[in-house]
Order: C-alpha cells, then structure tokens, then sequence
C-alpha cells in the first residue's frame, strides 16, 4: 500500500497495483485521460506501470508523484506548458515512443533491419540499424506514411519485465546480438530487469523492442512528427565496429508545434554564423594552418575589438588590472594547478625539449616510452596554456599583498588552446584555440560576496547592452556525495551562500544543479536564449579556494598572520569565438551600429557626385566611423544591393539635389528615410554609436 | 713604386718602403708625430708598416691612404674626432695595445699565466690567459699601475712577420699550446706569414705576442685605462676545452673620456629596465612560467596598451586593417614559407600529436628516430608561431582580390615565440616570446615604392613622438657575390631602389649595407640612439617577392591576367617586450604623463582631507586619467617619498587652505608648482595627455 504524495502536498494511500493512471482517476476522470507518464519520486516513468516497482530504489514513502499529461493548445494549435519541465518530459516520452514507431515503419518496409539502438533527443529523436539498403531522403515519405498508420491504429505501448537469466534467453532466441550486447552492458551495470515495449497487447506479435522505457500510453498520441535525416554511424561509435544507418527524426504533439519548430530550424540555418561569416568574410577557418584555430579576418576583427573596447570601459570602471601573459608555461605549471597530466586528452600535447628528446634518445628511449613518460606527465618541456590562471596567480605571488591591497582584479583578454577531436570542431564555436575575456579575482573570505556579486552585475550589464535580456542562471554546486569536490566544507558553504545570493539578486529565473560545480569550487554560468529561442551557455562566474592553496598564495592580514586569498574565475563571454560566433546568429549578421564592421556606405548617384560623397565621407570617418564611398561605376540600385549584402546598416545615396540642398538620403536595411540635412545625419549616427544602441 | 691617393684627392707617388708615416711627414711633421696607424685601400693598419706590404692582397693603385691621428681635446679635456669612423679606429688601435700592455703587467704579476687571446671591443679589451691563481678585483690597482709604468717606458710597438713554416718553429720553441692552435687556425684560412708585436725592439727580449695587429705606434699613446673586471672563459668558448680568466679593461685617451664612459656606465646601471621593472613592479619573468617569457604586471601592461592604442590611431589613418590569429600553425604552413626545419634551432620544437607518437610507438619507432624526424622536419604536428606572416598570408589567400583591392595592409599585435639558449636571456630585450606590431603589406609592384615610404613615415612619426628624434637608418641590400638571395634580380632592383628612395627622404643618416638584406628581399633598419647614447636597432621595414610565390598568392591586375603581390613586413616597435625595455632605459622610469601608470596621486596633508582628496580623484578619474588618493595615516611627506618612489608624475598635496580655496598644490618629480585652483589643474593634464607631451 504505497503511500503517495500529490503536488499540492496532500498524502494518499493508494492501492498496491495502483499506477499513476489510476491514483488521477481518482482525482478526474480529465486528468486520467491525459496522463502520458509520471514522475514519481523524481523518476519518469509510465503512466500505467504499478508505482511501487516503478519508483526508484530506495525511494522513501511518500512517494512523490507528478502526472505528466498531455498538454492542451492554443487557438493557433499550438501545445501550451505548464512549465519547462513539463514541456521537457511530455517530449521525452512522445519522441520515445515516435522512436519505436519510425522503427516498426521501417521494418514493415525493410524486414531484413537489424534494430540496434533508438533514444530520444533534445530536439527529436533517431535510430540506428544494420540495414543493406541505404535509406535516403527518398525513402522518407514512405516511412512517414506507415508510421502515420500505426499512429492511427492507436496501439497501446505494453511494458513487459523478465529477470535479466530469461530476459538473455529471449533475447538469444531473436538472435539480434546488438540487443544481446545492450542488455549485457545493462547487467554489467546492476539491472535486474530486463524490459521490452511492445507497440499492442503482449504476446499479440506486435511489434516490440528491448527498451527500459518510459513511453506514452498508446501510439495516438503521436501528433506531428517528420524524418528530418539519415547519416552513417557506428556501434557505440566505435569506427572499427559494425556499421549502422541512423535515421533521424523529429516529433510534436501538433502540427503546428512541427510547423514551428521546422520553422526556426530554417531561420538557424539563415543564421549559422558559418554560412554568414564566410559571406561577410568575418573569419576563417584554414586546414594548412589547423582545424579550429579562428583567423580573424579584418571585418570579424573589428567586431572583436569593439567588444574587447566594450568590456575594458566595464572593467576599468570596476577597478580591473589589464595584464599580458604567455601563452605556453612549463609543465610543473600545471602539475602543480593539476591540469596535467589529468586533463591531458583535452590539452595540446606537451612541447618537448629538442633537448629533452636528445637526452632519451641517448639513454636508448623508444617513442612507446615517451608515449607512457607523456601520459604519467613524467617529462620536462611547455604546454600551450589551457587555461590563464596559472600565469595570473603567479603574477599574484610576485611580490607581498596586505588585506590592504585586495580585492586584486586581473583581466586579460587571454587565447588558451585545447585539444578537441576533429569530428567535434565546427565554426567558431567549437574550437582549439579561443580568447577568453577572462579574469581573476584575488579577495578577503569576507569581500567573497561583493565580488561574486560584482562579477554577476558585470556579466547582466554586457549581455544587457547586447539585447541578450533573455537569460537564465545556473548555480552550480558540490555533490555532497561525491568525493570528486575537495576542500574545507565550511569554505563551500560560505562559497555557495555567496553563489546563491548573487545569482537569486539578479531577479531572473536561476535553478541550483546539485554536482554541476567544479572540482575546486561552486560557480554560477548564464544561459542566454537568442532572438529564435535556442539556448547558448556563455558567461560564467566559479569561486575556488583550491587553486591559492595549491601554489601557495597568500597575503596579511588586519591580524599581521598570513592568510590565504579565495581566487574568483570570471568571463562574461566565455570566449571571444564562441561569443562572436553567437552574436552572428542572434543579429543575423546584422550587427547593432557600433558593432558593424561597415557602418556608412555613401553611393553617389553619378561621378559627378564623387567630390560631395568624398567630403561626406571624410566628415564621417573624422568622426571615428567606418565609412567609406562606392564609386565605383554603375547603377546606383547595384550599389545599394552590395551594401545590403554587405549588411552596411546605413547607406546614403547622394546627388545633385542633395548636394546643393546640403543634405544625404538615407536608407536603412529596413527603411528609405529620405533627404536629412548632413549634420543631424551624424549627429544621429554618432548618438547611435556611442549609446551601443540595438538595431531599431 | 706604390701610388697613393690622399683624401683632398691628389696623387703622390710614394718610394717603395714608405709608411703611412713617411708619406705624412711629406705633408707636415705634426701629422706624422699624430699619426696612430692609417687606413690603406680601406685595411686599418700600421702606421710604420711599408704600405705596399700593408696593402690588403688584391687592392689597386692608387692606394687611398688615411692617416689615423691621435685626437686633440677641447678645454675639458675631451677628445675631439673628425667623425665617427675616426674614433672608432683610434680606439680600436688604442685598445688593441692596450690589451697587449695589460697582459706583460699581468705576467710581470704572474709569470707563471699563458696567454691565450686578446682582442679590442667596441667598448674596451680583454684577454683570456690560463694562470692557477684567481685574479680578483683587488688586483685591478696592482695591474692597472704596472701598466702605467709601461705605458711610461712608452716603447714602440714593433712587429715582426715569418712564413708560417717558421712562425710554427719559434711557436713550437717557446712552448704556448694556445698560441699554436690559433696560428694553426690562421694557416687554414689562407694566412701566409704569422706576425708578432713585441711592445719594445726586436729582438730586446721585451714582451712579444703573435698577433694580426694593427696597434698604435708607442705604449707612450695610453691615455687613461681601467681594469673593469674579470669572468670565467673557455678556449674558443667550448666549456669543454680549457679554462681560462678573461681580465676585461677598458681605455681611452684622456682622463675625462674615462670619466664619462664610466659615467655613462654607472648611468646605465642606474637606468637598466631589469632593475627599474622590478622597483616599479612593470613585469615579472619567472622561472616556473619559464625562462624568457613575460609576465606584463599591471603597471607595464598599462605601457603596453597605451603604446598599442597609440599604433592603432596611426594604423586607423594609414588605412590598415586589424586581424587576429593563432599562436601555432601547421607544420606544413612553415615548410611552405621555408622556416622549417631550416630554422628550427631558432624555434621552439614542434607539437607532435599525441596520435603520432603512438603511431610512431607502435610502428617500434625510437627516440633517436624522432630526434633525427625532427631534425629533417619529417614529422607531423604544430609549431608555435615563430613570425606572423603565413598566418596574414593565409588571410590574404581567403578570397579573390583585384588590383583595386589593393593595397592591403594587415595588422595584428602578434605574440611570437622563438627559441633563444638559456644564457642569452635577459630581461624583456632578450627573450623566447615577444609580441610584434606586426604588420604586412600586399601591394602591387607599382604601390612599392609609397607603401614603403608610408611604412617608414609610420615608425618616424612614432619615434619622434616618443622623444627618440636621434636615430639613424640602414638600409640592407643583398650581396650580389652570394646565392643566400634567392629571386629575379630585376625584383631585386626595383625594391632595392624603393628602399633607398624612402630612406633618404628622411632627412636623417643613412648606411647602404650590402649583405644585410633578408634572404627574401632588401630591409630598412632603424637604429635608436638613446638619452646616454646607446644604440638600439628597433623598427624594420622589409620587402619580400619570396613568400607571395611560396604560397601562390595572386591578384587579378587592370589587364585582366593573374599577377603576384608584393609583400612589405614592418613593425615600428619590433617588439612590444624589446621596445618598452628600451623605453623604461630611454625615460629612466620616468615616463611621460600619457605612458605612465600612475598618473596623478592625490595627499590629504590628514584624514580630514580625505573627503576633499577624493572628490578630486573622482574628477582625474572622469577625465580618463589614472588617479588615486594616499589616505593613509602618517606625515604627507612620507607620502610625497611614496609616490616619487613610484615616479608619479603629479602630487596632489592637499589641505585646509586648498579645500577652502578650491585649489590643489602641485609637485612634479623635479618641481614645486604650488597652489593652482582646480580646473586649471585638470585641463593642464589632459592637454599633457592628450599631446602625448614629453617629460619637461
């Protein structure tokens, strides 16, 4: 007799074979209809599986229990949520579900797939098979069309259980190995229970497959769903392994959720700073100089440098220290701040001495015993820096500081290398080589507060002047169960009140993650959703009593006795890369003016008009604007449409009324707002400018 | 028979034994009493030796001959010159006795010592001798009065020349291992006949020492001289070989050129950046981030950004672009422009992927092998940037460009690293990573010429602003005798000819070098001569027809075809590390107000003070201008000794009567400007500032 507890607190004691179906009934009848799966104690589970087998482990009663229900629509049909997390778990359990779906679908076309593994994702769902045929594009039509007829049969999803001796002797019976591997990986890991979903009634000859679940009820709940990609992959990719076909798709609960949704995937596209950097020349990427290592080409560099100019009035005004350092430091650097050898797959491997190599060379040394010296960190030479902190906490320790002298602010836009596979780099925003906007913070346990603080403000003010007013925060904080997080508890606990209290100051929504810190101390990231709605994590602000004992900081304090500095680890941005990279797609490459590589294009109607666009020209750039004049021959619509290629937000067409008049015609991308007297032009412009106002 | 021709022009047929002494005394015995030694056909030698003999091998009649006379001096008793040439072959010839006197003072000292090797320097002499005994400072006075009672003896400098065949016999007999070893060395590089000076007759008895020559006339020619001090040496520098005392002495020749040169030395030990960067904490080097790289400390990086903000306003009006790019590349990018492996000694050693060397580890590969792959370059990998240029090449290469588009000028502060042996560090002038104000040029043959000159009118500007009006220019032309130069030598013309014309459009000094070029192209150097005369050579300006062929740039010209751009290295600065070391020497440490990191400190003469200190550093700080209050308890003229400690350039001394006058009492590190009201205060900064206005 499970005793369970509804969402708005009251306890209930409910039947032994009660399901989550079954306790809603008891509320509504409305509520047991729409009810597609549940969370019960935390878990997300069936709506129809008995609560008690489906609580986690060692859940303690009351169970909690959360009916996830399918959610109702607007006029427009689109889905309306309760919350994030209903939004999220809904979707999780229909592109379950609409997994299994596509790969009946698929089997009814192609008997001879061999299923090997299909989990929904953030934004879809796929599935990999072993399959002869390839799919194509072609084939996707067909496969939505069966997978629209089993959603139409409205077929129950039924869970069945078998100890994990029989589960392996069905499994074998099937002869489907790469199901036989899951379920032994599954065992390795401590299940039980073996679980298969059957698409009908057990034992009907349905469709079913080894899957821990959970699903919605029936296949009718499948509202809007498309197969949006096929690609090759492997088993447990594992390129040495079996091949597969992993088929893509996607699934809502209406049409026009889908309609939406496919929507902002075409406005991602028109907006992948990929595509837009390359038609604007912003950056490139260069395989003879290295994958993901950014050349900033000069019109992404004068976007980088306006907002390198952007960040250094902030941090002047909060009383920063620029700094330069190297970008390589000697192994012990990082031996003693601990990157190396432990985060080694994600560094550059090691520059070693010629010296150093000449020296194992003489004693005999084979390359495999440089290879293991490299993995132990047992060998002398450089890194290329990961990280700015080493080199800021040893400009700290040059010299003596009193309690006095804290807070000490270091800031330095500082490019750190690290070691990506390939297959994982794209654009500027996943890369090798990056520039933080980063700095540190050396500060009295007591300043700990204002400065996190103070760190937080910094971070909401540029995203604020960026249009970026749509963020949320995440605090990241220790796993009490885990010994991955070192350190004093009582340092922790002040740490993270100081966390908390800064991030619930900033009057946005902020959510606490359990585990999410770093190994050396809790930290606060921002999550900023651009103007299509996708979510970038960006800025970050992380305290770390860690670091100042490892290289022994310290200073003196009030009471003469020597303590030791917290250090705070900041960058508003991130990178400069992944920012920028961000900031493309979020304008469209249609940056504010102050950021426009181009910001005034004067085109003369005729050459006749060349000597007033000229004057025009100089006036502007004598006023520190990026102006320059088109004279070249041609019509002047041609001109125009170069400049809006070009996004040049401000474009003055001038001829001989003009000229005489004293004026300029100006047109926007969005707007011709004709003759204005050259003065008040820029006047307007250099407001503009100066105020970093947004696009209008 | 020789003829000769003097330097008015005219002709004089000599008889076959004359010396530049006999054909002197012919035009006045003054000059022959005067005569030091002469330059025959361009060779420093003798002035007793016949000229004939003298001659270098080879040289036409007439000789030109140069009579080398000892200086006069002025009422202060300083030496006169004629110019620069004069003095420095004067002292050369005067050091080079010198050395010969100090070691018969050292061996009258020490009978037992064996000499080695003793050469002039450009700033005195030494020589290296073998001797048990330590020579120590205490032993300088003892020295320098043996060599006094020499230099009164004043006996001739004879010299004596036998066929190598018997200069070995008389070598061989007097025993000297290192004496035979540098004859030897001699004989293999063609000489004929070994001479020796023997400081008295020939044949007296009286010290003698193989040597080349030349040397003045008389031990009597020895003005003033000081032993400076004493180090450890190696034969031919191999730590393997022998070791020897290297006794350092310098000499001139009156009393007061001593004293100034030890003047200035002290002067520069005063002034040494290492010493001043610590004192006001600029930068930090430090052995755990390693040797030779820069840690830019608060205060130096201030330095540095005003220095880089003031290049990127004259960059902005020269219409160059910025650009940012990575520290390392691909190891093929500097095969393709030849800088490796050919230069690898000079870089650090490459990144070889962690796959590689287990690739290599797999394939039983061993160190040795690796060791000599890297040698040969045939190894895959990364090198850390040892120069910008294939990086703005390959900006370069990321598009099409017309002729139109041209020219283009990249810039970018770009951090370098080369390799440097650990001994030849020092400070920030001798380091393993520095950052350039780097910029190339892509220009069509037809802009070399005015981008060249623009480039040297750019590092002019910026010299003069910073108070270094005093320098001179080489210009660096290929030697046409070698291969080092690669290339079309009708190229070869054309930038020559562009180097020379914008070179001597200066105005200022200038020095045709033939040899000097880079292996790509001719080079304009500017050599610096600071406030105690020292010289630096700093910026550079090199054209280069190699690097746009090695990576096939090109750019559609006005006819359509497919051409090859010029391209133009350059960088006023050289080196932001090298150029602020010379800075901190130039200024001393006293910066001008736009340079100096703590700009205006304001002290409250008590705390009652305070409130109204602080109102005026808010005003300074509105302004831009780095300003704060000393509020600390205490005597405000510690607090005056505290800020001139750390050369502020103002002192804003503060009290009863300047609050209630609404004035400020002004210090400057060299005077009292008393009370001035407030505002007048304010816009003399900035105008200061502004004007980037030097120290008065």
């Amino acid at each position: 007799m499970p005793r369970v507890q509804l969402p708005d607190g009251t306890n209930v004691d409910a039947p032994a074979d009660a399901t989550a179906r079954t306790v809603a009934a008891g509320i509504g009848e409305g509520l047991a209809r729409a009810a597609l799966g549940a969370r019960v104690a935390g878990e997300l589970v069936d709506a129809d599986r008995p609560l008690a087998e489906a609580a986690p482990a060692g859940a303690e009663e009351p169970l909690e229990l959360g009916i996830v229900t399918a959610p109702r629509s607007d006029k427009k049909g689109r889905s309306k949520w309760r919350d994030d997390a209903h939004e999220k778990d809904a979707l999780f359990l229909l592109r379950h579900s609409a997994a299994h779906v596509m790969a009946e679908a698929i089997l009814r076309l192609h008997p001879d797939a061999e299923l090997a593994y299909g989990p929904p994702l953030e934004t879809g769902f796929y599935y990999d098979l072993a399959l002869e045929t390839p799919i194509s594009s072609d084939d996707f039509e067909k496969i939505e069309a069966s997978m629209r007829e089993i959603a139409e049969e409205d077929r129950p999803f039924t869970r069945i259980g078998l100890p994990v001796a029989d589960g392996r002797i069905k499994l074998e019976a099937e002869g489907n190995k790469y199901k036989l591997d899951n379920a032994d990986r599954a065992a390795d890991q401590g299940a039980n229970v073996l679980s298969w979903y059957i698409t009908g009634e057990a034992g009907s000859g349905a469709f079913e497959d080894l899957c821990q679940g959970p699903h919605v009820d029936r296949t009718g709940r499948l509202g809007a769903f498309k197969i949006t990609a096929v690609s090759q992959s492997h088993w447990h990719g594992d390129t040495n392994s079996d091949r597969f076909q992993r088929v893509y798709g996607t699934a809502f609960f209406t049409e026009a959720d889908l309609a939406d949704h496919l929507e902002k995937l075409e406005e991602a596209k028109q907006r992948d700073h990929r595509v837009i950097g390359k038609r604007l020349g912003l950056f490139a990427i260069d395989e003879e100089v290295g994958g993901g290592l950014v050349l900033w080409k000069p019109d992404g560099a004068v976007i980088r440098q306006e907002l390198q100019t952007f960040i250094g009035e902030h941090l002047a005004r909060q009383g920063y220290s620029q700094v330069f350092t190297p970008h390589i430091g000697k192994l012990g650097l990082y031996r003693t701040s601990g990157h190396f050898p432990y985060y080694a797959d994600s560094q550059f491997p090691p520059l070693i001495d010629r010296e150093t190599i000449g020296k194992l060379a003489d004693e005999g040394c084979s390359c495999a015993d440089l290879s293991a010296k490299l993995s132990a960190g047992d060998v002398d030479g450089y890194l290329l820096k990961p990280m700015n902190c080493p080199h800021h906490i040893r400009i700290y320790a040059d010299g003596k500081h009193s309690h006095r002298d804290l807070p000490i602010r270091l800031a330095e836009f500082g490019t750190v290398y690290r070691w990506e596979q390939s297959g994982e780099l794209g654009g500027m925003t996943r890369v090798r080589g990056f520039t933080q906007d980063d700095a540190h913070l050396f500060v009295t346990p007591e300043q700990l507060g204002a400065e996190v603080r103070g760190c937080i403000d910094l971070v909401k003010a540029v995203f604020e002047t960026l249009g970026m007013a749509d963020y949320r925060v995440r605090v990241g904080l220790r796993d009490p169960d885990s010994s991955k997080f070192v350190g004093d508890p009582e340092d922790w606990d002040l740490a993270e009140r100081a966390c908390r209290e800064a991030a619930s100051s900033l009057g946005v929504a902020f959510s606490e993650e359990p585990g999410e810190a770093a190994f050396y101390g809790p930290k606060i990231d921002f999550v900023v959703r651009d103007v299509i709605g996708r979510e970038w994590q960006l800025g970050t602000v992380q305290v770390d009593y860690q670091l100042p004992q490892r290289f022994g900081l310290r200073y003196t304090g009030a009471d003469n006795a020597e303590h030791v500095p917290v250090m705070i680890h900041r960058a508003p941005f991130g990178s400069m890369e992944r920012f920028v990279g961000c900031l493309i797609e979020h304008f469209g490459g249609r940056f504010p003016l102050w950021l426009a590589p181009h910001q005034v294009r004067v085109l003369p109607v005729s050459e006749k008009f060349d000597g007033y666009a000229g004057q025009i020209c100089e006036e502007l750039k004598a006023a520190g604007l990026r102006a320059s004049v088109d004279s070249r021959s041609g019509r002047v619509g041609a001109k125009i449409a170069s400049a809006q290629a070009q996004e040049v937000p401000y474009m003055l067409v001038v001829g001989g009324k003009d000229e005489a008049a004293g004026t300029v015609s100006v047109r926007t991308l969005t707007a011709d707002l004709g003759a204005v007297p050259r003065a008040s032009f820029l006047a307007r412009v250099i407001r503009e400018r100066d105020e970093r106002a947004l696009p209008a």
